[in-house]
């Protein structure tokens, strides 16, 4: 009843926890399904790209060297001997003044290397849309800018070169990514199972939040925040419910959940005399930290059954939250092959109260971001109890108070992360 | 053939474009499938939080004033009175002198107004658990430490007011939102629809990923990169697959595809003989833009069809996503009712080369972002033909060179845009 006898520093917990964490198991998705997935193989490429030499532009495919000392007042003329169809690989060879009718991605016909945009060429006779045939295709045109071999031409392999390792094992798919994974021809991809993950809320007090709200209870909010977390994680959460402070009852609920790739608890995990949860993971399997030198959640803990994660979080929901943040998150991107990072992009600010805290323990504060004239202030959030979630909501970022001070002075410039 | 007669700037065509997209209509969700959707309404609390004063401590509820001398070196004594069971009002008031044991989220009886920690206290006899009863309960307590009133109580509504506005409309709902809508008992939410996109890729050189490459072709990856573009934006794609080149196919795909609420089409948008997609929207609706001073991404257009916008994004893929970024996203936002905004957060960084550009278009250039010391550096990308996506690949993010100036010299500060 005396609070924790030990509190780990959470540098030391998240070494314990990650030692522990396995990565999942992977399988194959198809392209529309990759996007925000986490890649489970390198990708190679099987082809170049452009497959062939194409041109970049609408215009007209010539030898570059026969453009020389075209200009606007020295035109150069070539006979127009057909046009390439994008599509279809054309089977014209060019010789020196002559040129080909292109599109933008149609094939370089053999001859040329470089492409006249139509903005510097006149068509003069002859030719003309439709008759599509190289012989007796005729016509002339003259050239009104030089363009050196090359010019206005992707070379087969530019973008990508068969063999080329494109993408890493651990990488978050992102949009483009999908686009270069089709653009060599893959129809899918490796990538890491979304962990399962169960998530439990325990309380006499809580109440789902269809019931009436009667005396002295509250609703259920965790399960709910929780689950977000997960799917902002990649992973997928199943909600259990509400479980009482029961032993007989949390035992059963924890033992079913084991099935999950991860257990989340929140609630009843600090030193009150109904906080069984510690005990139930302690006897199905072992508890590796339980107390943190953190504020908030510092009742945070974690164990491990039967080769699953069991994370017990907090109870209130601010402490839930980073709880969540400072070990839950690093081991779902363990477990799905990624680098452990925070999500949130950070900023530098200063400070414009003093913000007190304790030597040897992690304080995440909630702060608000201002931006004044071009430079960033921020003040931290008066009511910041871990109860607070309202603290949250008003806050735009939160700062990190390390374990080897005893605060932040006012005027300190520092690492804001955004929310 | 010569190009785009008329080329709109960027801010011009957008406000045109933004006019004309209406938001969608709205929906309720269940809390557990709101987690990134967009707020269609205005939240409200129906309740106070916390919905009753509580602890926020396991200790004693007592009066705070009795403790006002209290020391490790002059404890004072307390009767302990009885027991406060976490999720069931007490119905017990305590006096002067008189202590009740309470743990974290339990709720404060009557006539205390502060809790005095289980670490600055020691229990004396009698009492202890199991009896439970308020009368008989017995026992004493001495208090080693003072608490002034309200010390470790979290007080009815601290958190959040009965009527308190909480989260405003066209928010897009984050973890801890939800936690927040679930705390005052709100079983769903109101949301914007996510908009319903088609998507379709033109050209007759376009294969899927599954068919062999055959001379000529290249594979279809527009239709991959722009549902990921869509997904990331909240809006559901639907791919519709690849159309060739051919007036009365493109006619019937786009006339089909206008059941759902946006179309994209990619290729076949630019100048060449082929380019039948604006002639065919202009028939079935109206041409809002078509060509915009921008790098990569000139050709891009859009046009409203039956009030469905359809947006014509060029063939090459980095010139796509562009386009994409500068119209279609803004476009999505509007309609879900969000604010118009980037989603890639900015730092500022050194540039290492100068970026010319021309005076009149707003350039995209792709750049690595280089950290050395402390400092951010960034090289452009020196590839960054639109048809090489590679680029993006190797690019970590990318800077806007607006319309004002004809480049960015070596050694300045600029912003860049984090992939």
């Amino acid at each position: 009843m005396k609070g924790f006898h030990e509190r780990t520093f959470v540098d030391d917990a998240l070494e314990v926890l990650l030692k522990r964490v396995k990565p999942i198991s992977r399988e194959t998705v198809r392209l529309s399904g990759a996007f925000g997935r986490v890649l489970g193989e390198d990708v190679t490429s099987m082809y170049d790209n452009p497959p062939f030499d194409r041109s970049a532009m609408d215009g007209y495919a010539v030898k570059g060297e026969n453009t020389f000392s075209a200009s606007g007042t020295n035109p150069i003329y070539f006979t127009l001997v057909g046009e390439v169809t994008t599509g279809i690989k054309p089977d014209i060879e060019i010789g020196d003044f002559e040129a080909v009718k292109i599109m933008t991605g149609g094939p370089i016909p053999k001859g040329a290397d470089a492409v006249v945009m139509f903005e510097y060429t006149n068509e003069l006779n002859g030719g003309g849309e439709g008759e599509g045939a190289d012989e007796g295709y005729g016509g002339e045109i003259e050239v009104l800018k030089a363009v050196t071999p090359g010019k206005n031409v992707s070379f087969k392999g530019e973008d990508v070169k068969k063999g080329d390792l494109l993408l890493r094992t651990g990488r978050v798919i992102r949009p483009h990514d999908i686009g270069i994974i089709s653009t060599v021809g893959m129809t899918g991809v490796g990538v890491f199972k979304k962990p399962k993950v169960a998530v439990i809320s325990t309380g006499d007090e809580l109440l789902v939040p269809s019931e009436e709200l009667t005396s002295g209870k509250i609703y259920d909010s965790n399960s709910y925040t929780i689950s977000s977390l997960v799917l902002k994680n990649g992973a997928v959460p199943v909600r259990v419910g509400i479980i009482k402070d029961d032993y007989e009852r949390l035992k059963s609920a924890i033992s079913d959940a084991l099935g999950y790739d991860v257990v989340i608890l929140s609630g009843a995990t600090s030193v009150g005399k109904k906080d069984v949860i510690p005990q139930v993971v302690s006897e199905l399997g072992e508890i590796l930290v339980h107390g943190v030198s953190m504020r908030p959640g510092e009742p945070t803990g974690f164990g491990i059954i039967k080769d699953t994660p069991v994370f017990m979080l907090p109870g209130y929901p601010v402490a839930t939250i980073f709880g969540f943040e400072t070990f839950v998150r690093p081991a779902l991107q363990k477990m799905q092959g990624m680098r452990i990072k925070s999500p949130y992009p950070r900023v530098k600010a200063v400070l414009r109260r003093k913000i007190p805290s304790e030597l040897g323990r992690r304080d995440y504060v909630r702060v608000k971001l201002i931006e004044e004239k071009g430079e960033c202030f921020i003040e931290p959030i008066r009511t910041s109890g871990s109860g607070i979630i309202s603290s949250l909501v008003r806050a735009n970022g939160f700062v990190v108070v390390p374990e080897n001070t005893e605060g932040l002075e006012k005027g300190k410039t520092v690492d804001v992360n955004l929310l």
